[in-house]
């Protein structure tokens, strides 16, 4: 039951057929990207996912990662496999070769992330936090840290960490109390922070803490918080490691889910102040931490995408499997995926995996060529794109996700409530992908705020506009994909009368944004979705026109893309609707009276 | 943040104004249920509730119940806490006074119910199964097994088991295999039963097992299955205990939640057969276990409304006291219950609460009325209305549950994935309402089959045209409730749609009920709740009109039912839409290529 096989013929469609992967791979600097390698390189991700990483997710949920001593212990297995992990180049498969990484596309290393995320999603946590704390320092670092840190970080050698949060210091980072004081070339650093992902273990030798601080005469607010990097262990000039650091997980949380992934409460100079290393400007801290809260939140996404396909894989395998009941057209007792409403569970669950992945690719893609499109205007067209996307691959999918472990709980009956099955771990461990990095709220406000009433809604009449060219794509389909067409064009009409509203109203109601920011964001996330399952099945129709490939797995995109139509895309006039309510009765409640 | 403060104010205006608490008082046997009669019944298991089962939610769910020495041990405090439930004379509050129960109404005691399951659902889990065990025996056992048995269960002083599931008899009760063999004036009972709530514990003396098992010379399938009494404990002639019966728990599940309600594996038999009593006809057995099931079906439902009050408050809590942000319109930092996409969260759960525990309440007093109703013509009438809302009440409520524990958990952030925040819990254990006492699945089918088709419409037809005829009293409360009333005319007409269209489908596609019956079901729901809603605001319209009690909570009322009107009524077109897609994008997929 609790195997993972990576599904690589729908990667391979998604990259190559929806994502564009052969236009990525002409992109300056990945032009070893061919198909062939991205093939490899996928089939020897999923054996690692699927006989090293996986058989480690239940174990390491029961066993949990522990605090003794001092140190945390990851559960037994851990170790080696992240051993095998590194000794693989996978930890920088898409850093600059310049620091040891291995310069694939992100698109290519989204698909490889999915794999390790729906193995394992507690192990992933660690290299995906430590991909974030590597773009930061290569991105506003000096050379002598970039130099004594990044390959080791790069290689995966080091694990990162992300220091943000403080008790009082959540989603607003405003009030971070961290505190920097200058020491001849470096910084003494005295605070704690709570909620640090793998913040302790003994998987490597050191571990690179980011960590967010406030210099003696910074201004108070965001524009007062300082990006520092402050090693577990001192490393000498000759890049041996020195005495640990003034710095110490004090304690884990008891949490829901993602129990092998300690999460820690870090203590920063508890003995006088742990040398931290200023990294960018002072104060500017902000911004080079956003670096790497962007590609974290990407990374989460795809987390959605991930436990979605574990749990629709655990569940369909159940569901062949499980005896129960009888259906019309059948002799006798059948396995229960003959019946149609667990069918209709598995194709919900199926439908939107299938759309958050495309999503999500889709955006990797994007963001490959922002950075390395030949031309600047296509770059910051590239870059609209990815601003527009990514809080939507966050929060979308990892809401989408919810309602997919739940229904794979559900699919099982009685059985899913059993730990032992399986599936209620996925369910758990899912649970916190809609909070870190930046709650559903949280991506929804940089949606409406910073991705559509900043540039006037120019982002998002792009995007409708590509959409809309689309749909007239779809009438050479015919018949086949009338329904999809249909549902595509009230969805669109449907996000663009939300986004005008939202750029009519929020100038004289300062509550609107907020309080529509949510159902907007999943209006879109739908849509888009919805935009990717009727490019697939546009391709379907045409492979299967011309009788190439598989037909029964073009059948099924037809199919799959027919019911997202049918079953997803009419929710998005009740997102609709919940948008254009605005915020009055929302607001009206006395606070008090709630 | 722990704890449970029931919520009486919203209940008696529940009780009083939506469910027709003066009503069920002038029933023949429930002319004692006074409101003042009512009231001190409802503050004083408001007492019980906050004081004694509440602060016992949270060490239950860390300690779990333990199998030592082949005897379930459940967690501190529990024995104790059930013995005051059950000196408070709370186990037999609905009960017949013939059999020393307290004879009040069913839509006292299910206010009540809610009361329990919010403060402690596993605790609550005990009495319920008792419950419904001792409406079995009473509807359908003889004489004799009613004098040695009933008068202890109604008074909880016995508590009572349904023992339906086995390994290959889940929602398919046709596959049971116990088996039940013919020994003078008893049976012998064997087989393994899975499952089995609160299946072994030492709170009380006995337990007593009612137990489905198939004759020697039995039929095949659901018509050669039989109901038994079986006692933990043999009981003398003169109602003294005797010696251990041949039941056992051989193991617990280790569960998502519920930790502290131990789930039994049951063997009957290992030394022989445990000895079993009759009731009802031989074959009969499932005819009776509906009566049991029935009571459960609506009691979980309270449950789906209780863990959802319990989810809610702690959500207000935090929301009230943890300071992050800013937001328009106030200085400096303020606490997050000021955010409006907190608020639309905080809104979400509430109004929905509001909404299922008015559909609960309306059920069980019809439920009252069915009974008690001093007409025959009346009774039917009844029954009709509480067939077809049964299945809502059970499935609808418990899924919304769904949404709304995991708002609650969102609402707090990061905290939320603490598990001593507490709100985890209340995701985890509320997970299995809509598994147990038959799945969503399993009551959308009885809901289309049973309760739409087999009455060609008729019920339902009924039920529409009384939610019709209440729109046009909406118009003399005006502009309060324009929307309320124009999205119940919306949802009304989509399941006035959803129904023809079944009724029309059901003969030529023989998937179609199964395929759409838990969009309709939800659809349902959704409008039956928006009927109440409106039936709420209207009432409180009224009471502003005539300056009649708390203006600050009729005025919430009218924002409530709007808010529901705006945000979860336009889910009903949703639901419409996949119904109307019928089964075909379902079926399509290969079974071996999901």
């Amino acid at each position: 039951m609790a195997t993972y096989i990576a599904p690589t013929l729908e990667m391979r469609f998604v990259l190559n057929e929806l994502a564009g992967l052969d236009a990525v791979n002409t992109l300056p600097g990945y032009e070893e990207a061919t198909p062939d390698l991205v093939d490899a390189v996928l089939e020897e991700a999923a054996r690692l996912a699927g006989e090293v990483l996986a058989p480690l997710n239940k174990t390491g949920d029961s066993e949990g990662s522990r605090l003794i001593d001092g140190n945390v212990v990851a559960p037994a297995g851990f170790a080696d496999a992240y051993r095998e992990f590194v000794a693989g180049g996978w930890a920088g498969l898409s850093s600059n070769p310049e620091f040891d990484g291995q310069g694939l596309p992100g698109l290519v290393s989204t698909a490889v992330d999915e794999m390790w995320n729906a193995a394992n999603l507690s192990f992933s946590l660690c290299p995906l936090l430590t991909t974030g704390a590597v773009e930061a320092v290569e991105s506003h670092a000096d050379e002598d840290l970039k130099r004594t840190y990044l390959a080791k970080m790069v290689t995966g050698e080091w694990t990162g960490t992300m220091n943000l949060t403080e008790s009082q210091a959540g989603s607003d980072l405003a009030a971070v109390r961290t505190k920097a004081v200058p020491e001849g070339d470096h910084y003494r650093i005295t605070g704690q922070k709570i909620f640090i992902t793998w913040g302790d273990h003994e998987l490597t030798e050191n571990i690179v803490h980011l960590v967010l601080a406030r210099l003696p005469d910074a201004p108070a607010g965001v524009k007062g918080i300082s990006l520092f990097l402050v090693p577990k262990f001192m490393v000498n000039q000759d890049g041996s490691l020195g005495e640990h650091n003034d710095v110490h997980a004090v304690s884990l949380e008891h949490k829901l889910g993602v129990h092998a992934s300690p999460t820690c409460v870090m203590s920063f100079g508890d003995h006088g102040g742990a040398v931290g290393y200023l990294i960018g400007e002072p104060n500017k801290g902000l911004a080079c931490m956003f670096t790497m809260m962007n590609h974290a939140r990407l990374g989460v996404g795809m987390q959605g995408v991930a436990i979605a396909e574990r749990s629709l894989q655990q569940a369909v395998a159940y569901a062949r499997d499980r005896v129960q009941g009888s259906v019309p057209g059948h002799e006798g007792r059948v396995t229960i995926i003959h019946h149609p409403d667990v069918r209709r569970m598995l194709m919900l669950m199926r439908a939107q995996t299938e759309a958050m992945r495309a999503v999500a690719y889709l955006t990797a893609a994007a963001l490959d060529h922002s950075h390395h499109a030949p031309d600047a205007d296509e770059k910051a067209s590239f870059q609209t794109r990815v601003d527009l996307l990514t809080p939507v691959v966050k929060a979308w999918s990892t809401e989408v996700a919810q309602e997919v472990t739940t229904l794979g709980v559900q699919v099982h009956g009685g059985m899913g409530y059993v730990e032992e099955t399986g599936c209620a771990q996925y369910f758990r461990d899912g649970r916190i992908i809609t909070i870190y990095e930046g709650t559903t709220g949280i991506q929804a406000n940089d949606l409406v705020g910073r991705k559509i009433i900043r540039d006037g809604g120019q982002g998002m009449r792009g995007l409708l506009a590509d959409i809309e060219a689309f749909e007239s794509q779809l009438d050479a389909a015919g018949e086949a994909c009338v329904r999809v067409k249909a549902a595509l064009t009230d969805g669109r009409l449907a996000l663009a009368r939300a986004t005008e509203w939202l750029l009519q109203t929020y100038a004289h109601d300062a509550h609107a944004p907020g309080a529509v920011a949510v159902n907007l964001l999943m209006l879109m996330g739908t849509l888009v979705g919805g935009w990717q399952m009727g490019r697939a099945a546009l391709v379907a129709h045409g492979k299967l026109q011309t009788n190439e490939g598989d037909a029964r797995f073009y059948q099924s995109k037809l199919t799959t893309a027919r019911f997202y139509a049918e079953h997803v895309m009419p929710r998005a006039a009740a997102y609709l609707a919940a948008v254009l309510a605005g915020s009055e009765s929302i607001m009206a409640l006395d606070d008090e009276y709630f």
